[in-house]
């Protein structure tokens, strides 16, 4: 008979109280306890935040953690829950994917009870978690074989208001970049799962590479601003410094602007995250591995754009992505995008291109 | 019958010629080709430059890259050999050891002709191409998981005359810093090797994390300092810049300056390195994974220090390394190491405690 996943503590006491989410064994390993944080400060908004999704993307479990120790003096109002680590074994294991059955947690979405772990942990946080919350923070980053930028990712969402709400949270984050991503492989996500429940999900996808001290205090930053934002702290929000500048720009990238490698060989980035390249421009140059003989190929830009991801210096394969170029939201998607009448608190000044209340 | 390693094309003839080096099959894997270029303009110092000895280290191949793209132009005498990736199954896997045999290719040196795929490599080098060189350049850098400032290490060398030498080029890359690092595991590694036959063996660590442009810039401009002291090509040096800053110090550090995790769990990085550490400074904080209600672990500096490696936020083990604090080169140890007869390049100026020559 399958087992059902549990709490070890009740969510609904007031203030703050900590346990464990059991996922119960199956034939695959053995129940699994996920720690979990829960500060209830009586009406408000509900949000959960999760990290470690992903084994190799840390940045969110740390920034998780930061927050335990943050909110319980901080938070003013509603209901803040935090799982700072949603998959232990990848964790562990420093995989993207669970090492036990190679699924990937975020396609596995909504889960199985009777599934193997991966499917029995979306499954304990689908039935427990997700139905306490109206909005969730998910705590990506690109992982350590890309440079990216702190952001928050959303993609396109076919419910205009709930796109709406979105956006102006991931831009309530003030990080560097908010993308707005064109993105079709959604199947099994938890964002999509939150989205056919109406819920906002921001997906912050907190940098890359080695998780550093600097990188971490900009992330918490941004976790701050949004939670101020959603009215569960009082306080202001500031924009975080990243690489000599304080300021936050909002993208739109699709899959067609992926750029791929030509060939099999060792990737060398030529350009930065954030830089703004024309036509022609050289993002990186692809040298075979097996002859000094064979020509190295330059990797350049097909259209003026602003670089939101490069690959790390790698071995790569053909037709493997590269780099992702992306371009300023235009004010026409915006308009068709935003909706004052949803403005998030209750504000109902209309936003500037910079994502911005307009002063009046 | 074991089969012997062979060059494709001859070293000796003048100007610039590739080709392979061919690694014999074995039992366990076909043979191997490892593009070897040359440039050979007569008279002059040898130097043999490799990189990809561990797999998850790229910034080797492609400044190795890099340098074969300059150096035709640039070379005004001598003899360079370079091999971007002596490893190719690790590279292609991107991990330290070769997946094949699981062996660490510099703990492997001077290898085995009738071993496996790791020992065969470690054999071809050691009799084809280490003994057409009197300096080595062995580009590793400190791999995903660690923050890492640009940097040559040497370890101490118990021939005085040749750890002289190694310490006067290893400045000479002008890189953000010159580590001499006492450092007891060095069986079979490629160093112990070069140094039993009395050459110079540089040890560059180019770094760690994302291997992007900028970085790979600065690596570039350290390998091209070094050429020039050498006397291998004609310019000036320059000192790169590393975080808004150019300069460049000469650090000491042992196996007992490592700071350890005091239990497993996740390590958050709260120091950047470079940075100057007070006795009781925070290093990091260490947070327990299997429960919130287990307080987080302050780790915080024995002695006033400078911090030289600092482990990316991830899991960790109990007592696996975090952190590695390192201390100014004292000048009492320079003038122990330093030995004016013997200034390379013929220039019999004496070292200033910065590793200039004092003008005078």
């Amino acid at each position: 008979m399958t087992e059902a996943p549990y709490l070890t503590f009740e969510l609904d006491i007031p203030g703050v109280s900590t346990g464990h989410l059991v996922v119960p064994r199956g034939a695959d390993c053995e129940a699994l306890s996920l720690p979990v944080f829960s500060c209830n400060r009586g009406e408000g908004p509900s949000l959960l935040i999760t990290g470690g999704n992903h084994g190799n993307e840390l940045e969110g479990p740390i920034v998780a953690r930061r927050l335990i120790e943050w909110l319980p003096e901080a938070q003013t109002c509603g209901r803040v829950i935090i799982v700072p680590v949603l998959n232990p074994p990848a964790v562990e294991a420093w995989t993207r994917n669970t090492p036990i059955d190679g699924l990937n947690l975020n396609r596995t979405f909504p889960g199985r009870a009777d599934g193997s772990v991966t499917e029995r942990i979306a499954d304990a946080v689908s039935r427990l978690l997700l139905p306490m919350a109206d909005t969730i923070f998910d705590l990506h980053s690109f992982g350590p074989t890309w440079d990216f930028p702190p952001a928050v990712i959303t993609h396109t969402i076919a419910d205009a208001d709930l796109m709406a709400k979105t956006l102006q949270i991931a831009e309530a984050f003030k990080l560097p970049m908010t993308l707005l991503w064109d993105y079709h492989d959604t199947i099994g996500m938890f964002d999509t799962l939150a989205h056919s429940q109406s819920k906002v999900f921001i997906c912050a996808e907190f940098g890359s590479g080695t998780v550093g001290a600097e990188a971490l205090a900009i992330y918490e930053a941004g976790a701050r601003n949004a939670l101020i934002a959603l009215g569960l702290v009082e306080g202001e929000a500031e924009y975080p410094t990243f690489r000599q500048k304080k300021s936050s720009q909002t993208l739109e990238t699709r899959s067609s602007d992926e750029l791929k490698s030509p060939a099999r060989g060792i990737f060398e980035p030529r350009c930065s995250v954030l830089d703004e390249v024309k036509q022609g421009d050289l993002i990186g140059v692809l040298h075979p591995m097996d002859s000094l003989s064979a020509v190295s190929i330059n990797i350049c830009t097909p259209t003026t754009s602003i670089v939101c991801a490069i690959k790390s210096g790698l071995h790569v394969e053909a037709d493997e992505g590269v780099a992702m170029l992306a371009r300023p939201l235009t004010s026409e998607v915006r308009l068709r995008i935003y909706r004052p009448e949803i403005n998030w608190k209750g504000d109902h000044r209309p936003l500037a291109s910079n994502g911005e209340y307009l002063r009046r």
